[in-house]
């Protein structure tokens, strides 16, 4: 590789320089320390796992996405990790095993084989929360809520909410008994809300109601009035089917209290990550982003392949994307104090007190004079003057 | 994989739970906040990088320790970082590109495919900084001064440092003029303090004197006193050799000064890193403890394959290894508020003004009771009293 391309790094591989770290990092502690005060404690999941363990739970998509390489020591497949959430629900599952609900919360990269639809990124900060052990619409409410400060906290304007239940859905499909050809095919038109083929596909259930809820399906988004229209439209579909329809009622009415200025969209057509989901889905966006700037949703039975089914529902975002999209910390780097190059105990004790007090001071290397202070950052310059040091502004 | 082995992870690579995390996390924060008051700026480098920039300037050692996988996008030959250093040096010979000298430092994980010696760990939470773009000695006093103002943060304690410098031996066999074989077999036996060995390869050079120099090598170590001892052995070597015994006599010196507590032992004929470094190396131990808590050394030469040779030097350690080995933050979980499940906005501001006041308040979920307050380390309650909400001290 000659010299000129060894800086290259690969598509969607990026490095941070100190002024983006410093916000990341700056956001990063904010957001956990939001996480504390909601109760979720931080864990660290491991970079790499044998694959079965990080693709558990978590389907095909994960596998096409996660890096492979061999374990010289077991001989064994590893994956490098693409996702977070399998593995935090494995030390709920199995490591923790508490008895009641538990609220963990994370930060760290997470790496995609392919960038995602609408992304040219591969290297992602992942930074989520998790509340496990609790199968009410109160768990998916806080959740919810804490995804929304964790924006407000950024300072992401203009958010709203898309919110989906894959419980309706798959009520309503296994009502209809749908061999499993044709309920792909169903899936698929759906999903393109494609109203054309859902009608044709769903002619050949039996049960006229469930073939009519269906098709309903696809017109079935906007504002919270979509529920009500759901509730008419919907009337005499199974009791999980309705159950789900009264999550939904629930979560608008106490998200519409809580968070006034946040508008809400339902879609009970949205079957994102449907195959991981069990109920509720939720995703933020912002004008003019394609893609989603936090999301997440139900997935109770994760835990099933650890040992311990547990109820489970969580948020994640991408910290660093979140913090292009916000106002976080956005700002000059930190002042700071110019000492000169001298070997003198006073020098280095009056050095050392103002870092212990938290002050940036940087020491001049041999031959930096003080006109070097600006370079480095500093508005102000330590000078022995009437018999101390003295911290003085740095004039131009 | 059956059920019971999905959760198993590869050997020497962890998962960290709640309580080490939160340790992790505080001694995280309280080092970069360290680092940023010396001048040293973050930055974040990626996790994977095609091979030949990650292995550029740091040799064999470490293209073993890599990780590869192919890039389905390129085509090409990655490898998982295994030492961040390399990267922050490309970071500052190119992408930065300063003239004066800069100063930065990095936290994030590095994995290793098989342990270092006296090690089971595979994963890493590599921490360091580096100071570039100076050649003198007080750049390394300056990185050797926050090493140790690094471990006094995290309450290691009875740390002596090892110093030495791979320019005195390497000066010396470069004057030699040893074919490879030759240079090879001095440099392994040299290692090894194996006396006769290294008397037998040095009976071979021309110069006594040199040969005679070269054998000093395996008995020059101990205090300070090993740097009187070498002005007398070594006089009359190499330019450089005596170049590198003043920059050492100065650091003893300037160390012994701000660090009085601090044992220094020197070791000329230690080689630690050669084919990397190129000047003087150091290393932190405590007692009991085999491996070296915090390591660093000037490495000049790594900038030259990015396009830019700058003068470098730098230390890092592993933080969950020294937050294991230090006192830092050791201690309980924060304490905490419980509220109530109850759909009231008065207590749902009330928890709001906690938690902004940085409070931890924890949630009940339906059905969960006061009782299960102390289960998730809630030391007070949150209680409707005397017509307002009031927190209580939880009583036993």
């Amino acid at each position: 590789m000659p010299i000129v391309d060894r800086w290259l790094l690969p598509d969607g591989i990026e490095e941070v320089l100190p002024e983006e770290a410093a916000r990341i990092e700056a956001a990063r502690r904010q957001l956990l320390d939001l996480f504390a005060c909601w109760g979720y404690d931080l864990v660290i999941t491991p970079h790499i796992e044998y694959l079965e363990s990080l693709l558990t739970g978590a389907g095909h998509d994960l596998e096409l996405q996660t890096f492979k390489m061999i374990d010289q020591l077991s001989g064994r497949m590893l994956g490098l990790r693409a996702d977070i959430t399998p593995q935090v629900a494995r030390i709920d599952a199995h490591t923790l095993g508490a008895e009641g609900p538990s609220r963990l919360c994370y930060c760290g990269s997470v790496l995609h084989t392919l960038p995602r639809p609408l992304s040219t990124a591969r290297s992602l900060i992942q930074l989520g929360a998790e509340l496990y052990g609790d199968a009410s619409s109160a768990s998916d409410i806080e959740v919810m809520s804490l995804m929304l400060e964790t924006l407000t906290a950024c300072q992401v304007e203009g958010v709203h909410l898309d919110i989906g239940h894959v419980g309706i859905y798959r009520g309503l499909v296994q009502a209809a008994s749908l061999d499993e050809v044709a309920e792909r095919a169903l899936f698929d038109a759906l999903q393109r809300k494609a109203v054309d083929e859902v009608k044709v596909l769903t002619a050949q259930i039996g049960q006229a109601s469930l073939a009519a809820m269906l098709c309903s399906l696809v017109e079935l988004s906007g504002g919270t009035e979509v529920l009500e229209r759901a509730h008419a439209l919907l009337d005499g579909a199974p009791e999980s089917v309705m159950a789900a329809l009264d999550d939904l009622s629930e979560i608008a009415q106490t998200l519409s209290r809580r968070y006034p200025d946040v508008p809400l969209y339902f879609d009970l057509g949205e079957l994102r990550g449907y195959h991981y989901h069990t109920g509720v889905v939720f995703a933020a966006f912002v004008p003019g982003v394609g893609q989603s700037v936090a999301q997440g949703g139900r997935y109770d039975d994760i835990g099933r392949d650890f040992g311990r089914a547990r109820p489970a529902t969580g948020f994640s975002t991408d910290l660093r994307f979140l913090v292009e999209r916000g106002q976080v910390a956005r700002g000059r780097r930190s002042a700071g104090i110019w000492a000169p190059y001298a070997e003198e105990p006073g020098l280095q004790a009056e050095v050392a007190a103002l870092r212990a007090a938290g002050e940036r001071v940087i020491v001049a290397l041999p031959g930096q004079l003080d006109g070097a202070a600006r370079e480095h950052g500093c508005d102000r310059i330590l000078r022995f003057s009437h018999d101390r040091w003295q911290v003085v502004a740095l004039v131009n």
